[in-house]
């Protein structure tokens, strides 16, 4: 986080631009017009004046704004001929890396932009590969109109998330998820002790390890399984091996609960999900908790 | 079942044991020997007074009948040079395919026959092969008067279940277990009609599917998805998929909860499992009913 | 239940009028009507066309027939001057005897009558003192085309659940409600024997004691709570003694769960109620299952 | 809170007992002997400190000090000559106002001074009526020994919760306990906003309000339900009025779930119990959580 909104707000229109011009891809008009709209009491503030100058300018301008965006997991991402944001926003997601889905996307990429004049626009940020497919599919069945907004919706989303790594200050947008769990022992009336965990995302056919912990003696987690950024759209699996944990109470060789799989959706990218396990030798519970 | 109990209280000593005689693996011995004991008043009697004749023999003719059993998924297996009874239990497991864990059973075999000077016997009617593995791991370590009687108890278990197919009579021991399970939509306080559902195995690495079902208006099953045997010692997983369910009720894409595994052992064969799912679009709770 | 439908089907209409004129309130004459439509193959069918000669008749007929019934809890009924059925369904709620909601009820009474000039009438068969005065509130806010039926449809239940009383036949209709419970111990994973429990009315502010009972080795109680009759609308409470039952499990003076009241409503007296309870040492929890 | 632990430490050991002096009943000379072992680094060593005082004293005066003590709601506390503090820790607790079990409570005392020769101690700002009653019969079957150091242990806990209230000071004893809830909505997956509840304590037959509050945006109550004091020792019932939050996705009349009651004991004053209730309108649970 290079610049405070204090010192944007008193630089010249001209450094301001260059600060902001590539928050909105390859289109530093729109940080131009913001400029004049200066002083901003907020980032949020900043943020909408510049999704203003966006809705506000002439729809030639968006529709060519639009196209400039590069395909999502496309030959321009391949080539590096990307924006720089982007291709840290793509790679994050393995998007460049041949993939089983990678025709799949292409495809659908092809007939979005057939459809609709202009590249499927996506805030990667908040999305699994599953879900970009998924949104790719169920957007195509849109209406040009109800697409143009999904479309600037999506740019408000990145570009918030541009915001908030590029500039610091009051009022900045919640642009980061969380994802904390709870383990209780039912049995004993208390938080479960070093239960060890994995979470991983499923919803692509293949799991991938997200990360793995151990409960404390309050039955959580040293820190948040997941933060810091957005929670990515997606179905994610939870595993407690609570085997070990109840050895010797538990009557049974195997025992009735050993890996306990919870399994869930995530659609909010920026809201806290809580999953705590309520579990005792011959029961469990679950539930999205706050 | 070809026989009654009646007729074999009641023919001659020679009918009985040729009747009765492939019982006990390559011991017709103990059959005459429990000829002499009739009239049985139960099935039950009569498995327990064939099982008084082995513990009455002496140890050596004891060791002679253990060191007659094949060895499990072995080369006599594969030859099908084994008994009949055995061939078929051990079909239905697919112990004679060759399988990523052929090798290391075949190596736990060779350990235990060098331990104890006699095959690893296990009744594996009641066992998947996941857990086969395990037994024949956890009893390698068995002093060898622990391993003596474990080995006379499995096989009781082998003949209770072929007497149980052979013999129709008053007092048949329980030798079959049931798995059931019940839906509940607890948000509506009623059962929950149409949510399909699969049972699998997945002990082995390698999940097999082995039921598929989907609940009726009663939020059962119309029949259990296991019965007429006894349950095989392993761990199992069910999947119901509530999301077609609640479709509707729950916020968000892709849905906090969609299909739900719920993963158990089983350790009890002959035992009654009954594993509910209380669900609502915003958590869910199992437990081990009966 | 004196009469079976056979010997009905095929009695004088003078006999079958004499066994079922009382059956609707003081009016032999809906029997009359009815006997003309014999043979009923059910005894549902039977009710039915009883109710369709209620329906057919002129408007003042039916007028005539509602106020004939006896005021609920009211005078006649303290003077012992009502019908037979109607005096033994109104004694057994108690609504004969003084209480403090008697004066309440009356005042209700008077309103209603002068409202729709005929006498509250309801199945007090399927009602709690606390459900009758709630009713009687609520059902003086109908217009009279909407209370019209609904007194007729209180009439149905009332007259169905004398002909079963009456009557044997194929195709009884359901008149009877079920409570039952089931306690499972999540901590041991096995129905909990031995947990004694109570079964209260809460509705009228004073709890009466409906019933009690002790869990078996299935968990369950002997026989159902409530079965029998219709099921009364009202609030309940089942209390269940968990404390002995865990003693020695769970830490502290008191232990965190000893009597566990569950409080919940019935609205439907011909339904089956399961109000299953799973619980360990630190946690519950209850649904209405089936 | 009138004193800092830096002040006492370097104040003159009259001045310091002057201070304390009263901690501990009757009994100047423990501050005297702990005058003479400062500094204290904290004021847990504080109390330690005065506390192995006693500890070393010769055992007439440890039993002096012993009979100094008043009698739980005893005559001298009617007649107002006890000391200030007892004064005010009985009268929270309603001890000297003439109730039901105070003759119950007079007859335990006497036969308790009877056998130990000195009168029942116990910190009763840890304990309600009802636990008082349990605590004196329970400790009557002591033998002298152990009675000894369980009187002791109370004068531990109530000169630390003097102290507590008396210095400030770094390491601070926890004797303050919370009790919070959290009432989750499982049906839609989020925190049950607006629900109305009530705490109360149950133990002593007739319940006593304690608070009552409403669930905010985040299902919590705005601050704990009961904290900045040791939890008394004893058991409540929490009272969730769900129906008018369920009403319209509820069917029948009534609800099935109307007014939640749930009962717990409390045995660990300072600790945090965290008592939840996940609900639907079919179905709830609840757990000591942390």
């Amino acid at each position: 986080m290079s610049h405070t909104l204090d010192a944007l707000n008193t630089a010249s229109a001209a450094d301001f631009t260059a600060v902001l011009g590539a928050v909105f891809e390859d289109a530093p008009w729109v940080a131009e017009g913001a400029a004049a709209a200066r002083p901003f009491a907020t980032v949020a503030a900043l943020h909408e004046a510049m999704l203003a100058v966006v809705r506000a300018a002439p729809s030639e301008r968006v529709t060519s704004f639009l196209r400039g965006h590069p395909e999502l997991g496309g030959a321009a991402a391949a080539a590096g001929t990307i924006g720089a944001a982007s291709m840290a926003e793509q790679s994050a997601l393995g998007l460049q890396r041949p993939e089983d889905d990678a025709a799949a996307l292409s495809a659908l990429n092809l007939a979005y932009s057939d459809r609709f004049g202009f590249p499927f626009i996506l805030c990667v940020r908040r999305h699994t590969r599953a879900s970009i497919l998924a949104e790719c599919k169920r957007r195509l069945d849109n209406d040009p109109t109800a697409e143009w907004d999904a479309a600037l919706r999506e740019i408000g989303f990145i570009t918030r998330l541009r915001l908030a790594d590029q500039v610091a200050g009051p009022g900045m947008p919640v642009v980061h998820g969380t994802l904390t769990t709870h383990v209780l022992d039912t049995a004993a009336g208390r938080p479960a002790e070093g239960v060890p965990m994995e979470l991983l995302e499923v919803g692509s056919g293949r799991a991938v390890l997200l990360a793995s912990s151990v409960t404390n003696a309050d039955g959580r987690t040293p820190s948040p399984l997941l933060s810091g950024a957005p929670l990515r759209i997606g179905v994610y699996e939870l595993r407690f091996l609570v085997g070990a944990y109840f050895a010797g109470q538990a009557a049974g060789r195997p025992p009735f609960l050993d890996a306990i799989p919870i399994r869930f959706g995530i659609s909010e990218p920026e809201a806290h999900y809580h999953i705590p396990l309520l579990v005792s030798p011959g029961a469990y519970s679950t539930y999205r908790g706050s």
